[in-house]
């Protein structure tokens, strides 16, 4: 009994308004309250000359806890009660209650009330099919007081279990969109424009989400709030699936168009629910060189020009959060530099009355304690080196490596620096790993973002800029829903770098997604670069980071790279691809398949998890190749390996792939992580290089190995480890190809994003600002003023 | 006749799917088009065996054009004749139409038809009252067809009829939301935060948006559509009201508190329709020293923070795409001077099987004749100076003055630039004064970029960026809707800087609400500074781009900087305020007002237009001090003057005003340019230099006599001026207070932005890139992670 009467809590609004209230005035709040979800109850708490049948006409029965008039009693019942009874006066209301209360078989809400209903407790306990008897326990009041009140009761009772129930898991009801793909292919924009999206909040309704959780930005994105993650807390998460990729070429295989495709496949063919937790890209590259990453030919995200432009505006808060630190820290110094310890005191700490005072936010980011006879050394931090670059979301190479601070009004103090691409930022990373708005917070605070003169790390709660961090990045830390061509739902949430940083989409996102899916639904999400890369940070960083556990990998091949793996000449973008790569060549696609791929595969089952190979089949693709890959990956220990078709056929060609995924989710997987936090920075260092790319050893510069003891000492030493690689071979050779063996790998300096929670070793020196090429991509991009359509994206 | 048959196109769609659909898809676009308003009605065009009553069933009966089955007859009747009748077959329906067909008194419905339904035409007239009655000439058809066919038609008719008056201007129902301000008034963000603001949806709804014209960014904010100007296209457009003030103090005289006040007032409290049109404000100064521009006190607009903060993106949107020209010159720079002409020739136009083409938007924007013996040297622009600013919306300081290109990629080409705050660039300028999707693109395309060799401007079009900039300005060009504190209307939309920029917000904010808010509503835009600057530049500057005529001009005044016009000392931010402006003194208030405050009325009467002095009055302001003002504001010419309270009461603290605009609004203004375009730029800007601002005459640097020759000789000559020079005084020198005279205005350089559309003199240095001082005012802005409240904005 106990159990359940906790579960239920009704909020009971008063309304006890000031005397000058218009009945006008009275009807508004009335109208409000009776929209609000979160008020179960109203009690009308007011003078008798109030009350007019306009006031009582405006209270929702369902909320009306008092029962106040006769008048209202007419309306009251509702729901299930009406069934069996049209209540002409109270007496019959008795009647009803009596006999229900006598017949009751468990169907029991016991009542227990104080003296008047203004103190009203309830204590309720609601049988499934929503039929009720009454009991109750007063004995002060008269019997038809008793039974309007209990009348009352039931109603709101009633209305409370309906919301109840709407907070509840609610299954889906998908409608799919249809597909009818063309040949040949068009346009990834014009395959796109030819869908139209369903509204936002239709889908965000048919995979039960509530209307309070949504927060629309235009008719096709929405933002999600995290308060689901409360509602659907005791609902068993779904299946989780990554999908990664051998090294690929530098023209990429498909991981996207694959993990899309899988669930247009999933949602809209086999009727199972699935996510798709997709990366927000960088807008500089769709400018550039790149184009968007919405997917393409039939398995992609819709509207793509949204997808590929501002989407709901989080990496512009990440440069907005980002750049006021760099600008902070840089400001900080200048006044510390320029100005005597007591006109910084007086500047920091202003006198107002003759009195000066920390402010409470000061106080608490101080770190310090403090005593009335402060300082200006207490309160600055003293900080020398500046540690953080400003981004900007624009493939501007001349900002690689420039000079700051050479007006007059900085007084001397230049620097060299250089601007990064906007997702190239930590706090890209953070809203990734992120898991709740506290975690980001927090995260955020800590943050090292330059040094002291005594060589400590200095912080950005140091700098006192936290907390406008947090307001900045308050509604970036929301995934955004949208949808795939064939109407199934997409988050699209971060866009971390695949190498300085982890390279996946956020936590927060798929936690979401885990939730919704249900318990037999799919979670599809995607790590850059190949499995080596992207798939190890996702199960060492990510996953430890969310505490999920994934249940099947998806590793993406295609005959194109798998060919290259097994010998065949380069391939690279802008040139036409030599003829190996056009004819049926089997014996360069078994080279890679018995190299690249089994080593691929093999990385996976080191973390314990079972590998479907998702073969993204070309139009020049033979079908002795295609066999043959699917023959030798089984061979090679995949659960199953299986053609795709989804570019040109959508989600219908990749059923087969569903399937198998669907398979190999339901056998067990034995996750388990490669290394423990708690070994050495270098050891851990090395497993990864032993294990995943193989190599013979490491071999740390002096640089690196001074940063190291550096991070020892700082307590840094069991983050978790985040190699700065190339993604064009297992090696940091980026020409060689296959699963080369026998190198030892140099790691040449190590950095650690301690607000994201990882160390960083660079192995060779990685871009961290895409340039614009001689013909980059916006020649080509134009927008018709009258249609408003946009051509050229791709 | 012919002229009501012109009105109304219905649109009808035909549904003719191929065979293999099933009765789901059918049913799923039956779905669809049902929702969709510009569909009138939908003819069946299937077999029968796909016609099941499923099918039947779903097809909204108002869009039914065929009347297919008897089943769907039963449904068909809606509205009006469903008063008069009830279907129960076809013949009763013939009787019913004879009989209204015999007693139409005009009331007529002429329906001509072909042989079959598939090939209908209507021509319809209606009767405003809704009643109608129908004629056919059909005569190849079965009796009982055509009554089924008239009936259909009826029913399209009557529901076009409904989206028809649906299209018309609505009279506003707004709800105003209570206020109860407190004394001592709270911080702005807490009286921002204790007012929920109405769903932006209902808030539309309130004054005649249609949902299909609204896209919700969230709960708060939305954009809304452009098409409403069609829409309303011949609705008159309400009263014009500008919002300027007296040359300010550096603490500001609350032009904005007053713009939001008044229209609380006028909505709220006179119940007549108003609108405020507000800028966006840079996000860099939030978190510097000047904190938030939602207003203040119990004149705000709300919620405060996301007026603040990112909005719905359009600063960012100015940022991304502003950047982007930025990285494009450069890098066009570098790739032309480190390429042969024959390299980049195919680069620029690559080989595409064996054939090199020029895409059709590269023809476009060469401006060039095009043969087949293309060179390099037609499709480069050959640019050499890189004339335009990259932006942040940081305050950051360093990024001044700085040196670019450092990095060995880009090859020695290192260069001298700085950063702009983003609203300094001229796309926030050209977003300010475009009137529709098509000028704001050409203009984009217009800006002039850089140099090319030969001394030619290059703009935006040549580097072959402007469809990409449109693109990425989309959806930045509808203005944004939010709510005051009492829950009346306001769009913010735009804010260019005031001196190198003419300082308004948006044309389109102010046409759209002068369609809304109707012929005897208001909408109050405001100028930023002194009305020498703002208000000059909106009559010579924006009232020109948009054809817009004004009605009314209000001028803020404040007792604090009338005193400071009429001898008092210094005021400055940071240091306490002298006791003249906190105990009364008379002699100084008068001094002011007979130098400051009537040189800005006259200067509003150069223009023709009647002025009503607003006095922001304070805690200080003493009843002789505001009686002063008043008495000598009215004697100087001035339709009213009256004191305002909204900063302590809301609204209903500025009725007096509110009633003295509307009186003002009613008297005949004669509103004139201060110039000709026609006239020489030299002469434009002596005009504005005498009659405005006092000057006896200007003086041109030799810098600026050429660059005033460069723009004859490229045909700028004919653009309005746009002068750059500080607030702080009427005249060059921000010293001399009151009314200056005698002095002669030096014009250091002249510059231009010519998509913008003005040319802008310098009249001293313009700092576009503020700092961060030693405490600024993120040092109290927070967030709290559990209730996502923010403390500290204000």
């Amino acid at each position: 009994f106990s159990s359940l009467y906790s579960q239920i809590e009704l909020n009971i609004t008063q309304i006890c308004l000031a005397k000058e209230c218009s009945e006008d005035e009275i009807v508004e709040e009335l109208l409000r309250l009776n929209e609000d979800p979160k008020v179960h109850g109203i009690y009308l708490h007011l003078p008798p000359a109030s009350l007019t049948s306009r006031v009582l006409n405006t209270l929702k029965p369902e909320k009306d806890i008092d029962g106040i008039s006769d008048l209202n009693m007419g309306r009251l019942v509702r729901g299930d009660l009406s069934k069996v009874f049209v209540p002409p006066r109270a007496s019959a209301v008795l009647d009803l209650l009596e006999k229900h209360d006598a017949s009751s078989e468990g169907k029991t809400i016991l009542l227990v009330g104080g003296e008047g209903s203004f103190g009203l407790t309830l204590q309720c306990l609601i049988e499934k099919n929503g039929m009720v008897a009454l009991k109750s326990n007063w004995n002060s009041k008269s019997l038809q007081r008793q039974v309007c009140l209990c009348l009352c009761v039931c109603n709101v009772v009633h209305s409370y279990s309906r919301w109840l129930q709407e907070q509840q898991y609610q299954p889906w009801h998908l409608r799919t969109l249809k597909l009818q793909p063309l040949m040949p292919v068009p346009s990834d924009i014009e395959i796109s424009r030819a869908q139209k999206p369903k509204p936002v909040d239709q889908l965000a309704e048919q995979i039960g989400l509530l209307p309070e959780e949504l927060e629309a930005y235009g008719r096709s994105k929405a933002k999600v709030q995290l308060s689901l993650l409360n509602r659907l807390h005791a609902q068993p998460d779904g299946k989780y699936v990554l999908v990664a990729g051998i090294t690929p070429t530098p023209l990429g295989e498909g991981k996207s168009t694959v993990t899309i495709g899988l669930v247009q496949a999933l949602s809209a063919h086999l009727k199972l629910n699935s996510f798709a937790c997709l990366r927000q890209p960088s807008q500089g590259p769709t400018f550039g060189v790149k184009g968007g990453a919405a997917g393409g030919g039939y398995a992609q995200v819709i509207p793509m020009e949204e997808f590929n432009l501002h989407l709901t505006g989080d990496i512009h808060a990440i440069t907005a959060a980002n750049n006021l630190v760099a600008a902070a820290i840089d400001a900080r110094i200048l006044h510390e530099s320029t100005q005597s310890d007591k006109a910084l005191f007086s500047r920091l700490v202003p006198s107002v009355s003759g009195v000066r005072k920390f402010s409470p936010i000061q106080i608490s980011r101080l770190r310090v304690s403090l005593n009335t006879t402060v300082s200006a050394a207490v309160v600055s931090t003293t900080v020398t080196t500046h540690r953080i670059m400003s981004i900007v979301d624009t493939n501007d190479r001349f900002l690689r490596k420039i000079t700051v601070g050479q007006a007059s009004t900085e007084k001397g103090l230049i620097r060299e620096t250089g601007f990064d691409i906007a997702v190239a930022s930590e706090i890209m990373a953070i809203l990734a790993l992120a898991d709740s708005l506290e975690d980001m917070k927090n995260r955020l605070a800590r943050m090292v973002v330059g040094t002291s003169r005594s060589g400590q790390p200095v912080t950005a709660e140091d700098l006192g800029v936290s907390g406008a961090l947090a307001v900045l990045m308050k509604d970036a830390i929301k995934p955004t829903l949208m949808q795939t061509l064939e109407g199934t739902p997409v988050f699209v949430h971060a866009g971390p770098f695949a190498n300085i940083a982890h390279g996946n989409s956020s936590v927060l996102a798929d936690k979401l997604a885990l939730k919704l899916v249900g318990r037999d639904g799919f979670v599809v999400t995607e790590a850059g670069f190949g499995a080596d890369i992207g798939m190890e940070k996702f199960f060492n960083i990510k996953c430890r980071a969310s505490g999920l556990r994934p249940n099947v990998v998806v590793l993406v091949a295609t005959v194109r790279a798998l060919k290259m793996h097994g010998g065949g000449p380069n391939v690279s973008a802008g040139t036409p691809l030599p003829k190996e790569y056009i004819d049926e060549n089997v014996d360069l696609v078994a080279g890679g398949c018995y190299s690249n791929l089994r080593k691929q595969i093999q990385i996976a089952h080191l973390f314990g998890m079972p590998v479907v190979v998702a073969l993204n089949v070309f139009r020049t693709d033979t079908q002795a190749e295609i066999d043959l890959v699917c023959q030798i990956a089984k061979e090679c220990g995949a659960s199953d390996a299986v053609p795709c078709y989804h570019w040109a056929q959508g989600g219908r060609g990749s059923i087969e792939l569903a399937q198998a995924v669907n398979e190999a989710a339901n056998t067990p997987s034995n996750f388990q992580f490669l290394y423990h936090l708690e070994m050495p920075i270098v050891e851990k260092i090395r497993v990864i290089a032993q294990k995943v790319y193989g190599a013979e050893d490491i071999e740390l510069s002096p640089e690196a190995k001074a940063k190291i003891d550096y991070y020892n000492q700082q307590g840094y030493g069991s983050l978790p480890i985040c190699m700065a690689k190339t993604h064009l071979s297992l090696s940091h050779m980026p020409d060689k190809k296959g699963a080369p063996t026998g190198f030892v790998l140099p790691i040449r300096d190590v950095r650690a994003s301690i607000g994201a929670g990882f160390i960083y070793p660079l192995v060779g020196t990685m871009s961290t600002m895409p340039g614009l090429p001689t013909r980059p991509c916006f020649y080509d991009i134009d927008l018709d003023p009258v249609t408003e359509e946009i051509t050229g994206l791709f």
